[in-house]
């Protein structure tokens, strides 16, 4: 990425999705071998009149030795001054810039999984309340990486692979438009009204049909539907992911019914790649969880706690999408939730649903997206009389 | 360095340098650039037993970007979570590990000298508490870098001189004896026994003399010398200093007389590199610096505050130690400092002098060692009666 392009994108990153203010201060987190991108970020940030930037390489490659060789009993522990500085960003009202992307995809894919899965550093207990109580304007964006280039285009050389994912990157963030923040603007917009149009319907439930797939999900009295933007509590506007295409809410974890077939592969966090997933839901559980790859691992995942096997977040994603179009595998949550339509398992969204609802959406240690968005498949809107209105079709709006 | 060179060597610094125990938290502070390092000390670490390695990545290009673009009000803004993660290693007893070595020298050489005076992060004032409190076990030692290399080596090719680099580095940290921490446990054993010695003799004041040197430098009542070897205050030993050879003390910062030449070049933080220094001294204070080179630069910083303007520290290096007989400047304090005897402006050691002179250690904000020794060079100790007793006589000692 020649230095130009580099600092438009921090710019954007910057200006645009964490909105950075005078006089703010900017904790970036990120793994190193993203150094060059992080650099820019706090030229940016620092031109935009940020106090200081603190920066946080996190090194999956130290977390490897602590799942190697530490004992059992202190897998779990993490220093409190993590979570306490994690807080005080909150108090003081700090913008916060995450950089996504695998610098080491399959890292620590020969250890004991019992032992990967205690070790939950550098996540924080403490991020959820940070997010909920909206202190801080935050955005995670992805920074390609030779090793990240290398898992989405095994079959091209090192420097060519690169370039690939720098330009669909680019694409995707909307950098090669020639205003990227214009471009983002409209489209936010639009994908606000979206939302704002399916929050207005107030549906009872939406029914998904498509090849393997005729479920029914339950939506929660007062639920809400949401986009692009987030606004801290004191009315300043962020864009927590960079790129985002997704309009989404938090369903009833307990009315969801049918069978749904995934139509893109989903990545754990370990890099693991489940294919060809079809699960059955009954009362909103998972009853049945098969797939042609790591089906076990995923039964494993979702056995984790009572949450685990019920959904959290339903999102929708039209045509216009620019990932699902370039039909890439990126091994990247960020990139491949926003490609089509998606539901997760796991954690949901308290701050999406009103008062009467919230406490019933549904609560996990673990978030877990995957994709059943295809132009096959077709999500119809239900009305509490029973009425139903085609929501998105082929990739296109209904309402 | 191949791996088990690399293995040998982190236990070196982890199981001798920092003596880490098994329960502890080990903190570990470098640049990006010496992740290899920072991967093996973690494994190291581990292996020892720690409960928790926590590494701190501080990257100097963000700091140059800071200094570029923040405003000057700001840059000498610290997060105050820095500081109290730092008070909190002392609290719990942690272990503490730093890695010396330039990995981008002349990196703030552009800019600003007085903006580059005002940003001291990473330098945290709770440093001095945490040091002085002896609550942990810490050591410093160097890791190759490619920058480094071309440093010491410009005019070898790049693979070359890493190797130069390496081979240098893994002979001063004696990593090529068959067991390094015996070799280290020998001659710490003898610099201890040197101090004590010293420290028993209660001179009044040292007389040095030598090539453009003829200076004496008195000595507080109740001082004591120290070497190698520091003590938590719950009696754990560890090695603030991988390598080390010096034998040290604070002096007397009022009862310094005389002219001095340094006998290597004296490299700033900035990577500025002072020759030819000569200073004269009248009743303690430095009353005339001049240099071949950034002599202006020196005055300026020995005009910071009272205290760096005196002599904090006086320290001896004999013809035994590996460093100086390299004949190599490293461009790197923990390496330079140790070539031959030296002596600092600026902040002194309250920890080696006793009740009733310790208020009368020197203090400033800055402590810059300038090397003084060489063959020729004739050090005497003078009694309060009067008496000279030859000290360290062509590198030799003579008590």
């Amino acid at each position: 990425m020649d230095d130009a392009t580099l600092r438009r994108f921090a710019d954007v990153i910057v200006g645009f999705g964490a909105n950075v203010q005078p006089g703010q201060i900017v904790a970036v987190s990120c793994e190193p071998g993203k150094e060059f991108m992080v650099r820019a970020i706090a030229a940016s940030a620092y031109r935009h009149g940020a106090k200081f930037v603190d920066v946080q390489y996190f090194d999956p490659w130290v977390k490897r030795a602590r799942i190697e060789h530490a004992s059992e009993d202190d897998l779990d522990f993490i220093p409190d001054w993590h979570g306490k500085r994690l807080l005080a960003l909150g108090e003081v009202g700090a913008a916060r810039v995450g950089l996504s992307g695998p610098v080491a995809p399959g890292l620590l894919e020969d250890l004991d999984p019992a032992r990967v899965g205690r070790d939950r550093f550098p996540a924080l207990k403490e991020a959820g309340k940070v997010v909920n109580d909206r202190t801080t304007n935050w955005t995670i964006a992805p920074c390609p990486t030779p090793a990240w280039a290398q898992l989405v285009f095994p079959d091209l050389e090192a420097g060519e692979a690169l370039a690939q994912l720098e330009s669909r990157l680019l694409h995707v963030c909307r950098l090669d438009e020639d205003d990227p923040i214009a471009a983002w603007r409209s489209r936010a917009d639009f994908l606000v009204a979206t939302a704002e149009r399916l929050t207005g319907r107030s549906f009872d439930a939406l029914h998904y049909e498509g090849p393997g797939t005729d479920l029914t999900v339950g939506l929660l009295p007062g639920h809400s539907w949401q986009a692009a933007r987030f606004e801290r509590a004191d009315g300043l506007v962020h864009m927590p992911n960079l790129p985002t295409e997704e309009v989404f809410t938090s369903p009833d974890p307990e009315r969801v019914d049918g069978s749904v077939t995934s139509t893109k592969p989903l990545v754990l966090m370990d890099g693991t790649v489940v294919r060809g997933l079809r699960v059955r839901f009954e009362g909103g559980r998972a009853v049945q969880i098969d797939a042609d790859t790591a089906g076990e691992t995923l039964r494993t995942i979702c056995d984790r706690d009572e949450g685990a096997s019920r959904l959290g977040e339903i999102a929708l994603v039209d045509a216009e999408g620019r990932i699902g179009a370039l039909d890439t595998v990126f091994y990247d949550t960020l990139l491949d939730e926003n490609a089509a339509s998606h539901i997760a398992f796991g954690q949901g969204f308290p701050f999406v649903i009103g008062d009467e609802s919230r406490d019933r959406v549904n609560q996990s240690e673990m978030h877990l997206d995957f994709m059943i968005g295809s132009e096959e498949l077709r999500i119809t809107g239900i009305t509490a009389g029973g009425e139903r209105v085609p929501v998105l079709v082929e990739g296109h709006w209904g309402i």
